[in-house]
């Protein structure tokens, strides 16, 4: 036997219990005659003490213990003198009556505490040991968590978890799939999904109507910061619903999982806000409302006053920041340069302080007498001493760097507080976006999604006017899920190619079978899918979704601890019918 | 709003309310002036019911509605003259004012009923039409059910579970590996896992000490009868554990299981046989012990009379069939063609029939006199009334042979019920496989398999005598899972290395990280998976794991629904660096 209790078990009532212990040496410190061990596993850590005293061969063999030696102790519980409030097992210590080594360590290459030593590179080579440090114990634990939670709540609403493929067909828009080579059929590839999309979908018109799984997909993209090539989504579908079903539904999971896992109580309906509104307001479709500082359309009103930046400008937006108006020369500085980022793209910032003592003090006085800075603040709600930001510029561009100097200013303003949780609904998308080029119309989520209610007639008229039936639940300025109604209806889904300028050919040839399958009988249907890895990373306090992962890539899709992807045989390729060209 | 109960849900408390339903029209009966319609959905069926007299317009709809067409109907429930106890809504049926018909259907290419018209191969294409049969519904929400079931008792237990990556390395062994070029990086290659061995071994390393998943694996082999490219494991690792913990934590997985699922109760531990008893008494290493008939060695017994088939056997063994000394000749000549089959492969069968007088009468009567034909019964315990069937040859061809022998009697007479369960455990099984040609060791298991306690010395002398720290979980003759205690000790490891033969340089190219991992400190550790897809399988009384997945491949590996695999465009090879040569 290994052990009677584990490292962060054991408490004052246990006292003169002889228990065995196994785990791993922290840390040992020699304190005269005496060697206290450290002793450390999932659950805590435990010390253990060995007197030179009365058992100097003990003590010896303890003191050639090193760090992340695995050992197994016999030994009694005592209480301790001093004791230690930050541990859990801290009214206690083992004196030790034996000691095995079960396993030996070579001095890791960084230390394995909370705030380690070691640089990424190496903790992702040492994977294994990063994952000892309490951290990312931390994260996995609650992934574990949270992945229960989901399937507890989802089984007893009736959804049945369904497993769906992961061998299975390249689409010829597939660029950014993974292929799977196939050995039985020369030449041909399976593709690895990037979601279950279309296998949902099928199986709302099998009659399982509500099904969800938490899935890998996977997804050859350009890396870019804290993107994975394989990923985790709860992926979830129900038929003869609308969309309030929809939205009921997971926003009692959202609800659910803030109460169990936060202990937060969400008691009243999240806040919805049309896309349009959101872009007007925020500057983006995944509005961060865990603090106001709207974004004000400004454009007509200090347009016409000879200042060539605004009256050439198409738009014209302000923010209002709330009791700023001493921010520094410098400071304003800052927010300009931080603006100016190519990644951002503004030309300048023009601010406007609007002083406690009711003056207003702008960076373009030279246009704007007080009178008409008084317009900006009435037109963004600023009273005596707030700051007024304002950028200018193509709509959409402007709408865009307010989105990020905003984030910025929250950021600034400690109103961005990770503890604090405000999610909402985002309804209400366009279904197409436009091409700028060609002006051909792509649809904005997935061709299989329907138009909002009572807009479907648009389709062959002003198709790009149309809204979707789609919703996003955005939680602090992040897309933790999407979804939206489907369409289930053969016709619709024809007009719908149509507009998408698909010939009967192309829609064929890329949903086939899914179109076959509308011919039976689809019922209404509807889903989301929820970015696990990113809800949980939030949940757990996390800026990198990789903190929530045992085993993520590197940013350029790499494993460095198992060295994959590699080179693979010869014979291997053989087999394949490939041969590579570099 | 599309229902207010599913189809499976009213009784006859319901009488008088006006309801909505949605589903399948599964059938329709025009009966003098009534229509009636079989609504279906995944919940049940429930009758509808109108009235050509009183509703001539809605009549005439309902008459024009076909198989497979979705439909939304408001209704009154009613009671039903005639009672259907087969449906548990047969107590009453809907009194229909409105039809809305949500999607229509074309004629389905067989009939959606437990028992089709359709074939196996038009079912795999119309596979999304296949789930709607309730065989099918009811295998994949036994498989939704025990999933959930087994999380649960495994979360409960304090198993995390933890999702590990699915593009890995390909190991140079990895013949069977299916694999995924990589975009990014020139000719190098991910592969899919053929399970998380390696991910779960070092998660133990890392800490986490009791660890499970439900994952998809990956082997890209020859496919047969009822194997599929991706199958699905739950797999489990343990730190500071010997063999009895995980026997005994994993026995109350199945226990737990049996008793939720099929309301089985087994109080007693499960019975352990080792591998070589196995072999002995039942020719196989997963036996089947739903019913006795042991294999006797008979060989000392039969030899020397000049019958020279027994003479220059190698082994001769013999089933006692009980009661059925009455066997006919016919019977017997079927019994000896099977056992013919190039499958089975023996030469021939030897029968001896106890009648109930007292006579024995043998196939081989000319070199066995009677006292000698009552040492056969005397040898297999055959007493007046049983059937003696005996099998000779090479030892290990003879002893499958009689494992088929004994499965076929087993089938003939009804003892393999697949409503009855008969567990076991067999432990004990041999470390190394000897190469018959080159008289090299291969790792029965794997190369991290540890040795049976007390057998660790002969790793250098003896290493084809010793057992493995294996056991595997048998049910009805199936190996339902399997696992071993895995060494974590540097040394023993290397030994174990040299005993396969492979150089240092090998061992490093394989498994260099795990080595790596080992030298920070591993503990005792060890593990079980079991088949998922075959547990459900046999739980769901199904021959095949396609009755319990929603989208099989068929025998060659296609899925004939989506046509995969499938060739790719020439654009996305060329980003791959491939090509291909057929």
């Amino acid at each position: 036997m290994y052990r009677t209790h584990n490292c962060g078990e054991l408490r004052i009532d246990a006292v003169n219990k002889e228990i065995l212990l196994s785990g791993w040496v922290q840390k040992i410190r020699n304190l005269g005659g005496m060697t206290f061990i450290d002793l450390r596993d999932r659950y805590g850590i435990t010390q253990l003490v060995i007197d030179q005293n009365s058992k100097p061969e003990l003590s010896e063999q303890a003191r050639k213990l090193g760090r992340e030696f695995v050992i197994k102790v016999k030994g009694t519980v005592a209480e301790r003198s001093n004791k230690n409030k930050e541990l859990t097992t801290g009214e206690i210590e083992i004196v030790v009556s034996n000691i095995e080594i079960l396993s030996k360590s070579e001095v890791p290459p960084f230390t394995i505490e909370d705030e380690t030593d070691g640089g990424e590179e190496l903790r992702m080579k040492y994977r294994y040991l990063d994952l000892r440090r309490k951290p990312l114990q931390k994260g996995l634990m609650l992934r574990h968590l949270m992945a229960q939670l989901v399937r507890r709540f989802l089984s007893d609403k009736g959804f049945l978890e369904i497993e769906t493929p992961f061998l299975i067909r390249s689409t010829p828009e597939g660029a950014r799939d993974f292929v799977v080579p196939s050995r039985m059929s020369a030449g041909k590839f399976y593709a690895l999904p990037q979601s279950p999309q279309v296998f949902k979908q099928l199986l709302m018109i099998s009659g399982y109507d509500k099904y969800f799984q938490l899935t890998k997909c996977f997804r050859d993209e350009d890396f870019r910061s804290d993107r994975q090539p394989e990923f985790t989504q709860i992926d979830c579908e129900m038929s003869f619903i609308e969309r309030e079903d929809i939205l009921t539904t997971f926003e009692g999971l959202a609800k659910y999982l803030f109460k169990e896992v936060k202990n937060i109580d969400f008691k009243d309906n999240f806040p919805r806000i049309t896309y349009d509104n959101a872009m007007e307001k925020y500057g983006n479709d995944r509005p961060d409302i865990r603090f106001e500082m709207l974004i004000n359309n400004v454009t007509e009103i200090v347009k016409g006053k000879d200042f060539k930046v605004f009256d050439d400008a198409e738009y014209i937006g302000a923010l209002c920041v709330k009791g700023q108006s001493e921010f520094t020369r410098k400071q304003l500085d800052e927010l300009t340069e931080f603006v100016k980022r190519p990644q951002i793209g503004a030309m300048g910032m023009v601010y406007a302080k609007y002083n406690t003592d009711g003056t207003i003090k702008s960076s373009v006085d030279k246009f704007y007498n007080q009178d008409e800075l008084m317009k900006w603040a009435q037109a963004t709600g600023a009273q005596a001493g707030d700051l007024i930001l304002v950028l200018s510029g193509a709509k959409s561009k402007t709408l865009a760097a307010l989105s990020e100097l905003r984030h910025e200013m929250g950021n600034r303003l400690g109103l961005r507080d990770n503890k604090v949780f405000a999610p909402l609904w985002v309804i209400d998308f366009p279904l197409f976006e436009k091409d700028e080029e060609t002006g051909q119309l792509h649809a904005m989520h997935h061709p299989f999604t329907a138009p909002k209610i009572g807009e479907e007639h648009l389709l062959d008229t002003k198709p790009e006017n149309i809204k979707a039936n789609a919703y996003d639940l955005v939680i602090n300025g992040s897309e933790i899920g999407g979804g939206s109604i489907r369409i289930h209806d053969t016709e619709m889904q024809q007009k719908m190619f149509k507009a998408l300028g698909f010939t009967d050919e192309e829609a064929e040839n890329q949903f086939g079978f899914l179109m076959s399958a509308f011919k039976y009988g689809a019922p209404p249907h509807g889903g989301i899918a929820f970015g696990f890895d990113r809800w949980t990373a939030m949940f757990n306090g996390s800026d990198s979704i990789r903190d929530v992962m045992a085993f993520p890539k590197n940013n350029a899709g790499k494993d460095i601890m198992i060295d994959a992807p590699a080179e693979i045989d010869n014979k291997q390729l053989k087999d394949l019918f490939l041969s590579v060209n570099k």
